[in-house]
């Protein structure tokens, strides 16, 4: 299934794909590169805007779930990758204790629990669940549409090492993103590998500084390619102390957006883009598209209502926000059947192994389409990441559109690379 | 495509699968030990046969031809592993100069050259060729069915590094067996990794040198699994000083057959197989399944024909063959449209990439099926060998039944990474 893109003949994004294809060498020798000083974290999803003028990613995930939208054809390709993570990180493991979101039953993400159980059985390891639930005290048993079942059990802590009953891992993989802070039975395990690391978490990650670690890879990269960074770059501000409930910090906004709205315009105007900006406002920490909103005019700000209040004061598992980003709003312009799409993609360790498109019938294309009625439709990146054609006019060809998506979604993995770094409280100083 | 397997629903062989599904964790991390000592061939492509009561590899080539015979569909998996092989040898190339086969204008091989540049391309590397043929002065253009060409250019030594015109390569990837020695231009790389090692090559490589490894290969994996090594290694003797022509040797050989059919046959009674044995007589060095006859009687050899004589006595490019080896014969009892049909499984690094059966209508189950008249069907490897079913019934699975091919190629593979330790001329000897 190829999308229909209603930009896929004109435009800037056409040169770069066309650039892309050219450099493919130089830009994987570029990835190498940065591999060889940075650690690219264990799993990592990326949500892309394609707006013709402009692809920019604009969020990046570190406990993606989800794994269950890629299509079957891509398993080999998450299995191989998690191979080759496996055989760096821990190759003597023989058990892995896979934590998933603690409250979570629905039963598409149960359904992505077990494909990443699927995915690392397959790459050579002992899977087993286990639960940040205290009311879980002993084995429990979740069932799952496809008929099969998932087993949660009550996790085990002994001074430096966690596990659960008859199961020592080596590794410690989370798919939860910690946004109701780290709980104490994760902490302080000095012995085993705790992936990713708990400063991934919403507790302490702030989108901006994935942002700004990101506009740093794109000016990189950008310089590898001699193209103007903007084209990938999403640009942003920070207030950081905003509340909605009693209208604190709102001056703050209403002047980030302004100024950021300038910004937009002006690149508008030197790209001779016809398009009205626009700018996403949304919680510094915190995920599962709560907390977002769609501002025009900085007046928008001023006047709140009580409803748009509440819903954008309260993030994941009821955390207050009070610290926002402001980010330059890009539009997508990429349809599947009519209804607004986004692609996002999916990665393991260093490598792309699949994605697919969000894609919301009842959405405009300046929104979040992470919301409820939202709908994926898997892409068959495993037949066309790694499989551009040079040649095909530009725009033309899925295989190639999607080798860009994968050179963006790795860039902004990179960036989560560079953020963590940077963020890491243990991490050793050297003067 | 799934083959019919008239020995799918019976048979040691089915145990076999079943243990190997069971011990899947177990197996995937006796490997990844196994490569924390030993380096993996750059690629490899393993002969298999499968006689329901016994499966085991019989030719194990570290120069592939065919990648032109994988699908489509396995081509990312290919890409990715040449990507994780890259990183590990040398993550900063640029370059990578792809020497084939010296004489081949066939068609379908220089399609798996093409096939191989594309991999290494995709993989982030600018590929270029270059050719051993003295006559290659200048760039020169061969065209491919597809429409497509490649283009030859002549080596360049300069002192110890190797490369073409404008083209200096960090990495040199040898797709000839170098049945006719080595030639001095390959010599003394000592600045760049040239890949596979010389001694990788005909010239120096023999079979019964590899399969004593795999012996022991095949041991070391049978205690693991708790079963009778016979299952999965094929036995073997050797004679070193044979000479065709004037019937020399065939003492050795007649007592050699005599030995081994008598092996055999025990096996067979332990067992309760009703076959007849066989043994296969063949050069202990060269490929392309030439010199290779099927022996059920000792005193079939002693009157050897002089078409046979000439047959034998001359392997690839002309090398006369004085070294044979006897190997324990293996049928292959699976077919594709009733044509005898035995799988061949590709390997990069590491990592299973795909396969296909090698058929052949006009050849019996107990002949070899690598003569002219062969034909590939490419087998969906790469949806399946990295995902086996659990609980479904032993045989009946396509999936599971090529996890356990790509488990016995890549013990074959390790097997090939202890025969080049074994036979480095260059080995550091620790005492």
């Amino acid at each position: 299934m190829v999308p229909h893109l209603i930009t896929a003949l004109t435009g800037p994004i056409n040169e770069l794909e066309q650039r892309m294809l050219e450099s493919l060498p130089a830009i994987e020798r570029w990835f190498r590169l940065e591999w060889m000083e940075h650690t690219p974290p264990f799993y990592t999803s990326v949500d892309l805007r394609n707006a013709g003028y402009k692809l920019a990613p604009v969020d990046t995930n570190l406990y993606p779930g989800g794994f269950n939208n890629l299509t079957p054809e891509m398993l080999p390709l998450a299995v191989q990758a998690a191979m080759a993570a496996i055989e760096k990180i821990c190759p003597e493991a023989k058990n892995l204790l896979l934590i998933p979101e603690q409250h979570n039953r629905n039963t598409f993400y149960l359904m992505n629990v077990q494909r990443l159980m699927q995915v690392f059985h397959q790459a050579g390891l002992n899977v087993r669940l286990g639960s940040l639930d205290d009311s879980i005290k002993e084995p429990t048993t979740l069932a799952l549409p496809d008929g099969g079942e998932l087993t949660l059990e009550p996790l085990v802590r002994r001074r430096g090492r966690l596990g659960l009953k008859g199961f020592d891992p080596c590794t410690i993989l989370l798919n939860s993103d910690l946004s109701a802070g780290v709980p104490p039975v994760l902490a302080g395990l000095h012995e085993q590998y705790l992936l990713p690391p708990l400063h991934a978490g919403w507790s302490v990650r702030r989108k901006t500084n994935h942002f700004h670690a990101y506009e740093e890879v794109a000016k990189k990269f950008a310089k590898l390619l001699g193209m103007d960074p903007w084209l990938i770059n999403p640009m942003f501000a920070r207030c950081g102390e905003v509340n909605f409930g009693d209208g604190s910090g709102t001056d703050c906004l209403m002047a980030n957006a302004e100024t950021l709205l300038g910004k937009i315009r002006r690149k508008y105007k030197e790209y001779g883009i016809n398009e009205k900006p626009f700018v996403i406002v949304k919680a510094d920490a915190g995920t599962y598209g709560m907390g977002i909103m769609t501002v025009r005019d900085p007046k928008e700000l001023a006047n709140l209502n009580r409803s748009t209040r509440d819903r954008m004061g309260v993030a994941k598992d009821g955390q207050e926000v009070s610290e926002v980003m402001l980010q330059e709003g890009v539009p997508t312009y990429e349809r599947i059947n009519d209804a607004v799409a986004e692609p996002v993609v999916y990665m393991i360790d260093r490598y792309v192994v699949g994605g697919f498109y969000r894609v919301h019938a009842e959405r405009g294309a300046d929104e979040n389409l992470n919301a409820p009625g939202s709908s994926f439709v898997p892409l068959a990146f495993a037949e066309s990441n790694q499989l551009p054609r040079p040649g095909v006019k530009p725009g033309a060809s899925a295989p190639n559109r999607f080798y860009m998506y994968g050179v963006i979604a790795r860039l902004a993995m990179v960036a989560a690379s560079y953020e963590l770094e940077a963020t890491d409280p243990n991490a050793e100083v050297y003067e």
